[in-house]
């Protein structure tokens, strides 16, 4: 039997979706690169390849894993023909797809996503970059791998954060663009989606096809890419307070999706019916919907109007704004949304009257 | 009165030919980055900018460099509107443009190129670069200006030898697909191309032009822009032979012209009125045309059978291969060439024939 496969005709990415890992179409002279976690989990699946290892986690993230990505490949005598394999989450697909673009003024790129996050995001459209200077994603390009390989039971030894982390852009993609994500989200237990379930794959599928759709349109985030954005601005800004440590990226990107829902309302863009149906569903999969949540201005150890300030000065130095006005994504109703920038005072004045 | 302007209609850069420098179109806020000689002469342009200066020469073309620069960017707060302007030759302009190209995924690039390399070659067609680990432009990018900025009189404090370097790639891109360059090259009093003339001016623009037209047919160098290496597997093999030092890229470069139009004649590909023609032009350029060139072999102490089997092992390593075979450009006739891949083995014993 086949496997099931997309291809983005844009940039001419074939998604291949494996019932069993089979990477025996790789060349034997690829770079395959893992972090310390996947390396011990997956290193088996790539048998004579050139492996590279750096360690897990956000703050490896950085100018010298780079570096000596690039000169493990310069070592192994790597050509601009040469496939690099990114096996990890969202960090080894990022930091990898960046050298590869760099590499010899770019190379052949292959992910192998290993988290839902990076299945469903990290790992679709051509994003690629590290953290610089305290700025997440300071650095980067834009760059589209010939392959991505989707296994699903790679999923399999994940905790359950990291299938809440990946459920968050799952809800968002549902949110912009596509009314079969949000309703097998209401409809389904909640518990088929945090194990690897017919109902989680068909999700995935979902998500996939529908950024593939966004990303078509707008590959360098000029316009309709940054729909994307819902809820991120508020993310980053909350994940920056938190300086990326005690919230991951899906908690706050589950509040961040509320907030912009509510701003929405406020603005008169969307309908409270709507607020309460996302509302619903963000509380159904346990993401905080309130703004000033006690258990995050304890952690903060801040009062309401210091959240406040802070939120939005993070707000404002985000990388996607061109001018002085925030850029927020604002919801209108069933996959319309509208690129909405705004005023730093004004979007205070809008945070004053939350809960 | 106008001035003079090209457009690259695939990669919408603007190209402004200057009577007289005026650079009053630059946002305030743009990031200047000079080499230590640039600084010194041509800083006095770029009035109420931000300043960034590296110390001049190849060997600063480096990934240290690279780091100076996105840092002093992120001081200075630049976000992907910002314009980062490279004012110099051929390493300020590869570098500043890399650097543009990878912050926040792409800032605003304008170049001036400050000598007559830079202007005829290096800043035109959007390969960015720096070099790693030993390897010239091991890393890089593809990324357009939005304007480069031509100032002839930039040119005149330039010594005669960074004439010669830009002579090099004007006479490759003559050969390549510009008649008229040759017939110019030929016709004039060779001095009036080691100044600010009009005959420089002409022969400046109908390159650009020309480098153009074949760049916007294949931007990422699969196939056609490939016949921009004429001499250059060539020239990089000698200057690694030097270790970049003790022969000027340009020396190389015509030297490079000269074998491969001589195993062109040799194979049959070209006449041998050709070959003439072209040595001709080279021997007029005080470019060397020997293969054995006594000056060469003395410098590097090597014996014409060391020099034949180092050069060759060098030429393997190029990054323009993409496999076991050397890939070199060779003219058939006028303005015609063609990509021939070579074994070494068979390179070798062309070279044998060689005087």
């Amino acid at each position: 039997m086949q496997n099931l496969q997309l291809i983005s005709e844009f940039t001419e990415t074939k998604i291949v979706f494996f019932k069993e890992p089979d990477f025996s179409t790789l060349p034997n002279d690829s770079i395959v690169v893992f972090d310390t976690n996947t390396k011990k989990l997956f290193s088996k699946y790539f048998p004579k390849t050139e492996q590279f290892t750096f360690n897990a986690g956000e703050m490896y993230k950085n100018s010298t894993t780079v570096k000596d990505i690039l000169e493990f490949a310069i070592q192994k005598n790597a050509t601009r023909n040469t496939t690099f394999v990114a096996v990890g989450g969202g960090v080894v697909s990022d930091i990898t797809a960046f050298c590869t673009s760099i590499y010899k003024r770019g190379a052949k790129l292959v992910l192998v996503p290993t988290t839902l996050l990076a299945m469903v995001d990290a790992s679709i459209g051509g994003k690629t970059g590290f953290d610089f200077y305290g700025i997440k994603n300071a650095i980067g390009s834009f760059f589209t791998a010939q392959n991505i390989f989707i296994c699903f039971n790679f999923l399999k030894p994940l905790p359950e954060y990291e299938y809440k982390n990946g459920l968050a852009e799952i809800l968002k993609i549902g949110i912009i663009s596509e009314k079969k994500i949000l309703a097998l989200l209401e409809e389904s237990p909640k518990e088929l989606f945090f194990k690897v379930t017919d109902p989680l794959k068909k999700i995935i599928y979902l998500a996939i096809k529908a950024k593939l759709k966004i990303v078509k349109t707008d590959f360098t985030e000029k316009n309709s890419r940054r729909l994307l954005n819902l809820g991120h601005t508020f993310a980053h800004a909350l994940e920056s307070l938190f300086a990326f440590s005690g919230i991951s990226h899906g908690e706050a990107v589950g509040w961040g999706i509320s907030q912009a829902v509510k701003i929405s309302s406020i603005l008169k863009i969307c309908d409270k019916t709507y607020v309460k149906k996302i509302q619903l569903l963000l509380k159904k999969y346990n993401y905080k919907t309130l703004f000033y949540d006690d258990e995050i201005l304890d952690k903060l150890s801040l009062t309401k109007n210091e959240f406040r300030k802070k939120l939005v000065e993070f707000m404002l130095n985000d990388k996607k704004n061109t001018d002085a006005r925030i850029v927020l994504i604002l919801p209108k109703k069933s996959c319309k949304n509208i690129i909405y920038p705004i005023e730093k005072k004004h979007l205070i004045h809008l945070f004053k009257q939350f809960d």
